[in-house]
């Protein structure tokens, strides 16, 4: 009966697949042509060997970044893309110093440890205190005030791979307000397990949010509340293996404590920015189809997977159609790579106050590292749907599922500029993506040359079809909650 | 041609395996019993999370490694051994300090970094100097004297995983003699590829050689010899990925500085020891059957692969024959978890003097990881050849290929005790022994219980029919070279 029911579902869906409005065979054609260049081309790859060696680690409102813009901004000239330009922005600079770990008791062990993105410090000396640990987010919301007074909390969890990435969802709490939960009920001083999903001993770090989770809970023991923030306390990320280790000594019954020594800093404003460059439209310039990734990355890695690897999917995916169509397509092309998204999306914040006012058709952002491209799913009005089928056509032999799904697509950086824009989410796999994500292994040896070439090869079809189109894919439904 | 050739070698070799002198069926019957066993039994894997968690760490010299032995004598007590002993030595402290490293031209990148065992100090503030890269180890020996001077060299090289560990002899020299050339040529700093062989982005130290590699070259530049040794330099390892960035900057062609600090120190004589536990023979208790693992680790993990692995074998091993006659085999089974093996073989050479007299009948030393059993190879005299045989058939269930290699036998440890003594080797699948090794990541979580258990079921069944036996395994045919 189930399956009667969408084998129904899928004949009443078939007219729509069967009989496009649009592209014309022509485009349909160039998009083929594009995509076997994007399997071929290695384009991407040589761009993020530059970028990780050239230039490395880019955390917001650092020089490294603003080398990082130098850097897009020279690349985008070589790559013949116009307007390249600039937009610089101000934000919080906030840099890591030592971090160090240790189980005092019952037995001496010492731990990987990194701050968390926006941690407080301890002195100089550290902290020292009993550790209580929380097996779930739940269980610390559950935990009373009052009750983590002068105590180091280790907030446990369960993550564990998935190809759609939403482990990080389901767990991701635990680092972005959990923090701010246990310095509302008193706590010192907080460690997370990692949000990874390998056994590799190298520690996640991640922005953490000490204004959301305010209202949740009363303020107690010695923590503070400054302006809308909760007073942000030591917070860290454990390896997972030392998760591992901590759950092992607390199975033991007996207390367990730790020394924390965690002393970044926020230095006052820094400078971030987001670099553009274009493809202009050949008879549609105001017309844009925005792609794009988020140039910062955390500062532990060289910022390959997340998100050199969007960035350079976004930019070889434009150099590719540069190539086959000098007069551009119908539309113009935008590349956008997005600065300060790691500490807060602030990139995407400045793009969509500077740009409200413009033509954007439609929108996709790469952030979720270098690996394959597995389905395609869009958030678009009912004229853009045979378009989307026909991108996915030409994708499917790339073993690109095709969707139905018309309620998911976006990415963070897309959000401020508006929600009538359409968009579509080209998924990656996701399976090992939290083996690296946020960790010093987020390096340019991880990234297989096929897989992004696969990526390129996507980003130039979609783009492609709908930059050389004259349909509406806006305003956009809601989108999937 | 070639496969006739092999058949008709199989064929003559068949009597030796068809009609063995030794053991009794009595014999291979409870070695089968024993064998079912080992792959049933957690008891291994129970160890080892116990020493893990409740020890760590197991540096040499150090406080941890003393309650290492502790340890160990209380489990041995628990599992019923008897003659439980703690022997100490005296070995030179080494302990690690400060370490960082980053290239500070032609762009600022930061690398992961740890000081190699004996590694000598950067000041405080470090050392910053241009870098030479030397693609190969016979580079660095070919390099002119002096041409070193005021440099810091980066030995590279291309070891790759090795079922049997074989990579590691062919690529080791870079770690065990490299920094010491190096210095002998004028260098004020030795970085090398980690002698890693996946992707991981930790560094892999080990003991390095201030002593042999002096009669090679002649000193010059700023390097000095004192005594017998060549004045160690700062000398660290940079995790594969790492090793890779400085390959991709020396490839653009320009000059490569890096700024190194290496702070570690020696703190005198520290207290290493061995701790020897023992079923003793029901008939002929003079008699040893020696297996053992080495219970020192390295700082960086918590010595679970290198050597926990080695230790709880030999342990479990013992405990299923001590349950399975409780009035002992023929012969004694020793075990011995040798002290401080990782700085130079120290716990090997003291058993060897103080055991010198005694009558070492085979010996046995698990120290190659926790993954399974694939081959036996043996170095015994011809009349041990039969029983040999019959540990091969009882233990070729288990996947471990039988070989009719003669001239492969021993361990680090196990020199020391003599030439005469019989030895057999249980090869273990070296295949990522080198990715975790002497890292971060040698951690209890790396482990498989099952591949754990099937160690423990081989060293059970090989030491049971070596000890419940009268036939002579010594003295042993010279080594292959």
């Amino acid at each position: 009966m189930f399956k009667r029911a969408l084998f129904l579902a899928a004949v009443l869906a078939a007219p729509v697949w069967a009989a496009p409005v649009a592209p014309d065979a022509a485009a349909v054609a160039t998009a083929t042509k594009l995509r076997d260049q994007g399997v071929a081309s290695d384009t991407g790859y040589q761009l993020l060997e530059s970028l990780t060696t050239e230039v490395g680690q880019r955390l917001a409102g650092t020089e490294a970044e603003a080398r990082g813009r130098d850097w897009a901004a020279k690349k985008m000239q070589a790559l013949g893309f116009t307007n390249v330009r600039i937009e610089e922005f101000k934000v919080p600079l906030w840099v890591r110093g030592v971090e160090t770990a240790e189980v005092t008791a019952p037995t001496p062990q010492r731990l990987v440890v990194t701050a968390l993105g926006h941690s407080g410090a301890t002195p100089a000396a550290g902290i020292e205190a009993e550790v209580v640990r929380f097996a779930s987010f739940d269980d610390l919301v559950a935990a009373p005030a009052g009750s983590l007074n002068g105590k180091i909390a280790f907030l446990d969890h369960y993550m564990k791979p998935t190809q759609d990435g939403s482990s990080y969802g389901a767990f991701g709490a635990v680092r972005f307000v959990g923090p701010s939960i246990a310095a509302s009920k008193g706590a010192i001083g907080v460690v997370i397990r990692s949000l990874g999903t390998n056994d590799a001993r190298v520690a996640h770090t991640g922005v953490t949010d000490w204004e959301n989770a305010l209202p949740a809970v009363p303020v107690t023991g010695g923590s503070k509340v400054v302006g809308a923030k909760i007073a942000p306390i030591p917070a860290g990320a454990l390896s997972v293996p030392d998760g591992d280790l901590m759950r092992q000594l607390f199975a033991r019954g007996g207390p367990v404590r730790m020394k924390l020594v965690l002393t970044p800093a926020f230095k006052g404003d820094g400078v971030s920015g987001n670099v553009i460059g274009e493809i202009p439209g050949r008879s549609a310039p105001d017309e844009i189809v925005l792609i794009g990734g988020h140039l910062d990355s955390w500062d532990l890695g060289t910022g390959a997977v997340d998100d050199g690897a969007g960035v350079v999917i976004a930019m070889a995916a434009a150099k590719l159609i540069k190539a086959q169509a000098p007069q551009g397509p119908r539309r113009t092309v935008r590349v956008v790579l997005f600065g300060a998204e790691e500490i807060g999306g602030m990139g995407g914040d400045d793009y969509g106050k500077r740009h409200a006012g413009e033509k954007h058709v439609l929108a996709m952002e790469s952030d979720f590292g270098a690996d394959r491209i597995w389905k395609i799913t869009s958030r678009v009005a009912d004229t853009g749907i045979p378009t989307v089928r026909a991108m996915q056509r030409v994708l499917a032999p790339l073993g690109i599922n095709p969707t139905t799904d018309n309620a998911n697509g976006g990415g963070s950086d897309l959000a401020p500029i508006g929600p009538t824009v359409g968009m579509l989410t080209l998924h990656q796999d996701g399976t090992h993506y939290f083996d690296l994500h946020h960790t010093p292994d987020d390096t340019f040896d991880k990234v297989d040359p096929a897989q992004l070439a696969q990526n390129v090869a996507a980003y130039a079809v979609t783009t492609w079809l709908a930059a050389d189109s004259d349909v509406a894919f806006g305003p956009a439904p809601a989108p999937k909650k």
